[in-house]
């Protein structure tokens, strides 16, 4: 038995017991006759003393010899601590070790292991084992835990079945982004690895199990973007015999389990739903943080009647207002028109209104617009005496998403965006298809089985670009949580997506075939949703980046610093594949 | 609002309720005036019924012209039924339908979606999400969910920690069987697929996660056996500071929980632990179904009285004492001949011994025995009157194995092996090593950082074929459900092991390099087990193939016959990925 307790149980209750821990040594100080020595384990912290002549020699020496990160086993009596710590579970006692041994010695590691830590990114990617070692990943891993057992065990007394799709599936000529796999066994064919199960996940609906879910891998093969991974985990559901809000409903009594059960905060009250059309008209994002207000107010009709050239050649004029921000310097105005300046915003300039406390107004746009009409301005915006004005102009969408980005800055400046307070919310209503310049088509928004709102439907020859989807998006303090759709079951609906799509009856058939078949079969009315677990895991931990809630994540090539990963495979390997490189050496 | 309730929970107590149901005909009785149709979900059959001149005209007409398999919706009144069927749960009543409505069409199935189905086994892989209909597979797809549910459960309570491993790991040297995968950002490099998270499981322990979990997906690109997937799931658990009895209670723990929540037995003994050793000298197997007894007897020191070169040249005699066969007809005892003769057992002949019910014996060695002889063979078997001894003689190893087939044979013949019955075993103290002929070297039996006996270290150098591990496997039924071990974590012993593998200091570097590493930082002692889950829910279903335990599989040649993977793949995804195929057009 290497342990009868762990190291962040004890208490004063336990004053007397002989116990024996087991962990890492966290510190040692040695004042020459007195050795503290810090005993970490997965469960906290517990102080081990040894004292000349009062402690076995052995033991004592051995203490003395220890270094950091040591595996060592402890045997002695809990004894009450001359100085308490309050801020330790174990802060009351100490153990008065009477037999020590080591299980195993360690090297200095490479960096401290300390919630605040001296080891640089890189390094900690390549000992990440040592990483994981640090409370503040140990607590985003258990978090992740404690998240994946309530997600089943809401979707399991939902009557929701895990069910387990293929990895090892099929690649299709748009696949793309497919990692493929050869196969040995059959010569020259290869899998793809899943970029989700949504096909699976469909001929499930087609099986009759009428709700599934699962906590799975997906896989995608692309340029990563800086919070991208190669592989990413999914909540993955789909339910057959609903409608829209039934897969609503569900999911929302879902992120109110979790948010009850891990985070004990009650959300009283339904989900807000949104529309995207009024996202992006109020927020300029599919995805707004609606944790603070600051909504874009459009200005076009009130700043055309002058002769300011900007605004009166631009498509949209719009702004926000900014509480209480009317005292801004000219270096603080400066640097926000350099914020939405930079290439990946992209906005041209900055008009701000400054709302003066003594009820004057101030303008950088004084030159066109008297007091009047910023008074107009300020009244549309629902702004007090006191408060700042930001306007941007320009195209449409482009100024809508330059108004976003400043929206969120003004929000993270005046302290709204709180990662312990959460607004959750559901974007309805998304677009059935998106234009694409490239080709010259358009392109399904969600899939090719999303479907159309059924009052949108006579738009598909005429307008697509107007026909709206039954899909929807979580999203909680601005982060797209997950989304879904309820899908195409009539095959004739089905044909005319595809032909709207420009998908010529064979390209449908090469490319979903299977499902296209299956469908003949009596396919029931369904829909799903698809969340990501990660970015969930990564909300609920109030942190930015998924990568510290993955244990073992990847980096922005998509390499494993710690095994050295992806790597060269001997020219054997291949020959078994029937493939040969086309790197020149 | 697709359904009010499902299929499955009408009964009479809900006679007179307005009700709507969704699912799929199962069948369809036209008597002329009046229509039977039963309509199916996931959790049953209710009867909906249609009279003339009373459904309204619509209603009746459309329930004529359904098929079977078409998705209906239909409302109406929950009705006592005339002839009531005791065995289906809703078969009091009956639904007289109100309005009907076809959610969609459905042609007509390439086999019937019965219990009992007319479709062969390529036809039903093809259309799987139509076999997936039918009860027998739904069923054990929802023990699969259960079952999963609660290991989660059990091994949460325990306090457990479920962290997912990566998927896209590395290759290794000796990897043979990995699948690899081409990274297209990183030119001429590969990962792998995990044959299992081994490795990370072990870096977990290194970083202090002492109670790991995961039900996890495992690849393997080998040549497939009649019961073997190219990916199949695994229970996968270690844990740190602990001595093999730790591991085996905690698992042994878990089995009982799982037989006592889904199929309500309790075992309320300790699961028998037998060493290897010992299973083999009494079963020839490492995984002995102990169902029934029938153990080995060696006969070879009786046997070597006489002048019978067969046994007196043969290393090993041993019998097995079928009890009540004694009557067995001379075609019968001919058919077991062949059955051991055959080349998958290898057995040259059978020799049996008759004690008839009056008391005399009668051998097929008469010419070499006499009855005094045979008499003293059927004591030490413990043999009574009327049963039958058969004896195999031959190398210890082969006629074991050989004797092993015919004990199970025989328990299938006398139905000593009932799937309902249940009996679990440790099978322990496996050998470390195991010699391999070809390479004229030890092979580690488990993996090359299972621990060897303390006991036994002093032999590792000078015998070690004799070094016995502390590793075991979990059988149920002689099944191996799973196996594990203790790992070396002690860097000298680690060394020596590798020297007796053969390994060079470089290729155990090259191939564990990482683990290696990681174990100079303070690796705790651990050990664990991994579960063959697909396995498991086989043996709780009561079926010997794992292919219906999972939703997708593959064939025997790595095949999804749905939706016909592997395959070809375009030229430039290849060109992407800097590789061209080998294969002659």
């Amino acid at each position: 038995m290497y342990r009868s307790h762990h190291c962040g149980e004890l208490n004063a209750e336990h004053i007397g017991n002989i116990v024996t821990l087991s962990g890492w040594v966290q510190k040692i100080r040695n004042k020459g006759k007195m050795i503290w020595v810090d005993l970490r384990d997965r469960y906290g912290i517990t102080q081990l003393i040894f004292e000349e002549g009062i402690t076995p020699v052995d033991a004592f020496s051995m203490a003395k010899n220890t270094g950091r990160e040591f595996v060592i086993q402890a045997t002695g009596e809990v004894i009450e601590r001359e100085a308490k710590n309050p801020n330790m579970a174990t802060g009351d006692i100490e153990i008065k070790v009477s037999a020590l041994k080591v299980l195993n010695e360690a090297s200095l590691p490479p960096f401290t292991i300390e919630d605040q830590t001296d080891g640089g990114e890189e390094i900690r990617m390549k000992f990440r084992y040592l990483d994981l070692r640090r409370n503040p990943l140990k607590e985003k891993l258990v978090l992740r835990h404690k998240l994946a057992q309530e997600v089943r065990r809401y979707l399991d007394d939902q009557g929701f079945l895990e069910i387990e799709t293929p990895y090892l599936i099929k690649s299709t000529p748009e696949g793309a982004r497919d990692f493929i796999v050869p196969s040995r066994m059959n010569e020259g064919q290869f899998y793809a690895l899943p970029q989700s199960p949504q096909t699976f996940k469909q001929l499930l609906m087609v099986s009759g199990y009428d709700r599934y879910f699962q906590i799975v891998k997906c896989f995608r093969d692309e340029d990563l973007r800086a919070d991208r991974q190669p592989e990413f985990t999914q909540i993955d559901c789909e339910m057959a015999f609903v409608e829209q809000e039934d897969v609503l409903n569900n999911f929302e009594g879902m992120a109110k389990h979790l948010f009850h059960k891990i985070k004990n905060i009650v959300f009283d009250f339904e989900f807000p739903r949104m529309p995207y059309q009024e996202a992006m008209r109020l927020y300029g994002s599919d995805k707004p943080d609606i944790r603070f207000g600051m909504q874009f107010v459009e200005l076009k009709a009130e700043t055309d009647k002058k002769e300011f050239v900007v605004f009166n050649s631009a498509e949209y004029v719009g702004g926000i207002c900014a509480e209480g921000c009317a005292n801004y310097s000219r270096k603080e105005l400066d640097e926000l028109t350099k914020f939405v300046q930079r290439p990946q915003v992209g906005a041209k300039g900055l008009v701000y209104v400054k709302y003066n406390e003594d009820g004057s107004l101030k303008s950088s746009v004084d030159k066109f617009y008297n007091e009047a009409d910023l008074k107009e301005w300020a009244e549309k915006m629902d702004a007090k005496p006191g408060d700042l004005l930001l306007i941007l102009a320009g195209e449409t969408n482009a100024t809508r998403n330059a108004l976003n980005v400043l929206r969120l800055e003004m929000g993270d400046r005046l302290g709204l965006r709180n990662p312990e307070s959460f607004a959750p919310l559901w974007v309805v209503d998304f677009p059935l298809l998106e234009w694409d310049e490239d080709s010259r088509r358009f392109h399904a928004m969600h899939h090719p089985f999303t479907s159309p709102k059924k009052e949108d439907i006579h738009l598909l020859e005429s307008e697509p670009g107007k026909v709206r989807a039954n899909a929807y998006d979580m999203v909680i303090n601005g982060v797209e949580i997950g989304g879904g759709s309820i899908r195409i079951h009539d095959s004739q609906l089905q044909k005319l997506m595809f032909k709207t799509l420009g998908f010529t009856d064979e390209q449908a058939q090469s490319q979903f075939g299977f499902l296209i078949d299956a469908f003949k079969y009596g396919a029931p009315p369904h829909g799903g949703i698809a969340l990501g677990f990660d970015r969930l895991t990564a909300m609920f931990a109030g942190i930015d980046s998924i990568r510290d809630v993955i244990a073992f994540p990847k980096n922005n090539s998509g390499r494993d610093m710690m095994i050295d990963s992806p790597s060269a495979v001997d020219q054997t390997q291949l020959d078994e594949l029937f493939l040969s490189s086309t790197v020149k050496k």
